[in-house]
């Protein structure tokens, strides 16, 4: 696989269409992230996945609804049918992100690369916006910020059904006020996309301890600086929160991407803000 | 009814609190119109009501979130709880509203003040942002309009399930650019309220004949003096549409509000914009 990936740098993939993008992953000639720059199609929706059986689905829906800053709803496939057929209908879900997380009583059993052999009649696929789209949005206006990444916090969701679980925000500084309300304002206009910051200030406020420093969440956090006086650190609702309330709330099956690697719809994302 | 009516006139509506309000509904003294000016409990949200047996729950939700011009979702209850509890937990939704619709197989069988009779543990209930909400907004920032009330057209909504049937918009001129430039902007901050417009110009393009005239859809409708040459006629997606729906789709247990006849949230409707 090492080769194959050689073949698609990070340069060559953030230039391809969506179209280009979805055909090599469909060749499995590449699996790597897509939420670091330069991004894959850059100026492109990227979205998380979660899929559950029918069953589930009223109150996963549900679950989004109640919860829309880290669940903002994309496209609901009707069960069985893996194309997002309003967002992207010739997109296939079993295969065109580059990996995936499959969940089964709350545990990660397998990341694979296609979900062909996973794939049944009542599952009912879920594309959630992503941050990654709104942060092109920031660079596109010019806000710098230092990432942080991805932190479980201490903020309970509103639960629906069977589905309950706690908050998961991704985590920036800003270095004036300036940028941060650039920021503020910027985000809101991508409601798809997490929309505004649920949180400015210290985020040990809401229960996210060592900032930028590997933990139990992320081993492999890399270490980052933390915020310095005068900076503004703010968090996004974020789309790995259904990968925490698949575990917490020990659903029996249910499949998501594998974090950071997205979906990445046939849409620009100036055709999707502000809706 | 009518002596009790008189004891409420308009203006003292539109001052109370939607606590009083909420009183005098529930006490059976007052069952008129919530979408003419002055608006009773002016200022705060209005919405729309659909319930649905558990069993149509999912297809409902999917319904909302796939055609979100007409049926922006602000709450949706558990089943059979008939409090709202995260738009507005004190509120009754089998009591504070002034007038219900009571569909069966998609006919209209009764038209109460109250609901009691019809609950059943396994209802649903669902609301959704209404257009006199965003009015209020459009007033409070001078912007003027002739308005025509709402009209069904020929455009499919997006089916989910068994749910399917015809857009239904409001209908309204604005006199110049500006105006109507405005009205979208300010339209836009309220998502949750029916959002932007979903068609400019001409409504016969929409399917709409005959604009500020009595029609099959409302015999009753009062006659309005045409569009001039030069006025934008501007059409959003209207919250009755789910009534459409019920009697196209023959949805088999349906009751919504009565036209006009809308809930009114203990929240104010600054509260609820651009979220």
């Amino acid at each position: 696989m090492a080769k194959v990936m050689e073949k698609y740098s990070k340069e060559r993939l953030s230039k391809m269409s969506p179209k280009e993008y979805r055909s090599i992953l469909r060749r499995s000639e590449w699996s790597g992230v897509t939420s670091t720059e330069p991004w894959p199609c850059a100026g492109y929706a990227q979205t998380n996945l979660a899929i559950v059986p029918e069953e589930y689905a009223f109150e996963f829906l549900l679950f989004c609804n109640r919860n829309p800053r880290p669940c903002p709803v994309l496209d609901v496939t009707d069960p069985g049918d893996p194309h997002p057929k309003f967002l992207d209908p010739e997109a296939d879900l079993r295969t065109d992100l580059p990996k995936y997380r499959v969940f089964k009583d709350g545990e990660i059993t397998d990341e694979p690369t296609d979900i062909i052999k996973y794939w049944r009649d009542d599952l009912v696929s879920f594309l959630l916006g992503c941050s990654c789209t709104f942060v092109q949005a920031l660079k596109a206006a010019n806000v710098p910020f230092r990432r942080y990444g991805a932190y479980p916090t201490k903020i309970p969701c509103t639960p629906a059904g069977r589905f309950h679980g706690h908050l998961v925000v991704s985590v920036r500084a800003f270095y004036n006020s300036h940028d941060a309300v650039r920021a503020v304002q910027i985000s809101s206009r991508h409601l798809l996309f997490h929309g505004p910051p649920i949180h400015i200030g210290d985020p040990a406020d809401i229960g996210i301890e060592n900032l930028g420093k590997p933990d139990s969440f992320n081993p492999n956090r890399p270490v980052v600086e933390p915020p310095k006086t005068g900076e503004i650190v703010m968090c996004w609702g974020c789309g790995v929160t259904p990968q925490m309330v698949a575990m917490e709330s020990k659903i029996p099956f249910m499949i998501t991407h594998r974090v950071a690697h997205m979906f990445i719809a046939d849409r620009l994302i100036e055709e999707l803000a502000i809706l």
